[in-house]
């Protein structure tokens, strides 16, 4: 099974998933600091697998005799918007075993992603929209958007799925159009701006996301991109589905409102490294949940029913 | 004034926007056919400026004696969409000294910008969202939907415009950011995916788009990614308006439907080049005219009125 996360006592390895497709670079870490540098510049990203990054990171603190809460605020400040990262740091921090309550969090990861996409298979068949890297690179295995995708190839589901390049860091592009290829999905890429002529073409008729937080009222962050993914669905009668372990649900965040949206720098737009205009690089951005159809998890499907 | 093609007789120069703003290099090209290439390969794009770069190429055929027929069909055939290089070609063709109705199209073209320009100028205020380049590199000057933006700013309009980078030639990254640093307008740089962002912000309050063809009815042929704009913009109650001057009004074309939308190389977009997985890349949509707010022409602005 493809895995970007390998862990033995002592040494972190990571798939550097800046470089894929072009190469495959394990990087071998071996410090809580090293995982939080690893995850804030993207070596591993996908909010359940840089929770698990993240627990790893508490376990390489443990075997040094580090501190180890001084360990868990560095890894939960590595990046401010997925609340998994710091769930996956206290459900490790807490346990007696800090090694073996990584494990733990990893192969809990893959046993959710499994039942979350069994739950979601049966809404997915023919075209689907997808955005950035939902997959065994952005968890513990199988994925949670493409996992749901893998579950209904799996259940015999006629899929072909559309992935949007993803910009500015190409996840689509390079991460979930690799994933794809390794694995026989067939899978079409489009630029971020074809995701309305996907649609109104009926290429797809379904969009399917990750997530990186969700607020109490279900409004969804997720990878910057996905409101407008919302928006244009919606405008085409199209569902949208949210892939959302439990453990991306926060309800001590209110609305989206209150999430903390990450800016990361500028000069990972295209041209700016060459003009002087000023730049917004949002990485996320917040889907009311109005626009959401359902919420997919690993024991449920969770639709919010309306008014009407 | 800040111009992409120069014509001196006998040699048609052409500033490369597939290397700016990195570099600032001219081509010189002798012959129809060399035009119609550059064309074809985006050395020039924007449809009024691949209209008055044929028009020259059908000087330069002139001047050596070639089939001008041969030489016009040539040059319509380098790109499918945009209906002004049909009618620029045609009205070339159609005078008795071919090289002064080069020029005359070329100088119109300025001309028709500046009147457009003041018509639209009163519609702008504030954040204006924009896709792709549609300036004086896309124009014989001053531009369309960036010419609003220009005469908006000259009437002492507060302007701060928001530029879709355009995938995949990143013609807003690196055109429309470069036009805005040289002529110092106001200009923020963001992804593709972040158009729902800037106008669930508030950032932006108005989009404002060009054109390649539109068709009787008012649907709009225009750069990737405008469709999810306009779909966009009505969701969040923002107008949407499209430069057009007349010469990109098409009524030998019904609907949209009618419309040719070319696709382009694959390899154009993102990871490709490293990922075995199929590529769909259309270069336009096409946006139904219900969602257009208004029509900027030269000669004042076009509204639909709707059945209420």
């Amino acid at each position: 099974m493809l895995t970007a996360i390998r862990y033995e006592p002592g040494t972190l390895y990571l798939l550097d998933q800046r470089v894929l497709p072009a190469e495959e670079r394990w990087l071998a870490l071996a410090t809580a600091s090293e995982v939080a540098e690893a995850i804030r510049c993207m070596v591993v990203r996908g909010a359940p697998a840089i929770a698990i990054a993240a627990g790893y990171g508490l376990a390489l603190a443990a075997r040094r005799g580090s501190d180890l809460d001084e360990a868990a605020r560095t890894l939960v400040a590595a990046r401010p918007t997925a609340v998994n990262l710091r769930w996956g740091v206290d459900r490790v921090r807490q346990a007696r075993d800090i090694e073996a309550a990584a494990r733990d969090l990893h192969d809990d990861d893959l046993r959710v992603n499994l039942a979350l996409g069994e739950h979601g298979a049966t809404l997915l068949d023919g075209g689907v929209l997808t955005i950035c890297n939902t997959g065994a690179l952005a968890t513990g295995g199988h994925g949670t958007a493409l996992g749901m995708v893998r579950s209904a190839i799996a259940h015999g589901r006629d899929i072909h799925l559309y992935a949007c390049e993803t910009r500015p860091w190409f996840q689509g592009a390079r991460l979930t159009a690799w994933e794809c290829a390794q694995d026989r999905i067939r899978c079409t890429l489009v630029a971020d701006g074809a995701a309305a002529s996907v649609l109104a073409s009926g290429r797809a008729r379904a969009v399917v996301v990750g997530c990186d937080r969700v607020a109490r009222n279900g409004d969804t962050a997720n990878k910057l991109g996905t409101l407008n993914l919302a928006v244009i669905a919606r405008h085409f009668g199209v569902p949208l589905y949210v892939a959302m372990p439990w453990s991306s649900y926060d309800p001590a965040t209110a609305t989206g409102r209150d999430i903390i949206v990450e800016e990361r720098d500028p000069a990972e737009l295209g041209g700016y490294q060459h003009g002087p205009v000023d730049a917004w690089n949002p990485a996320f951005d917040v889907t009311p949940a109005e626009l959401v159809s359902a919420w997919v998890t690993e024991t449920g499907v969770v639709r919010v029913l309306g008014e009407g």
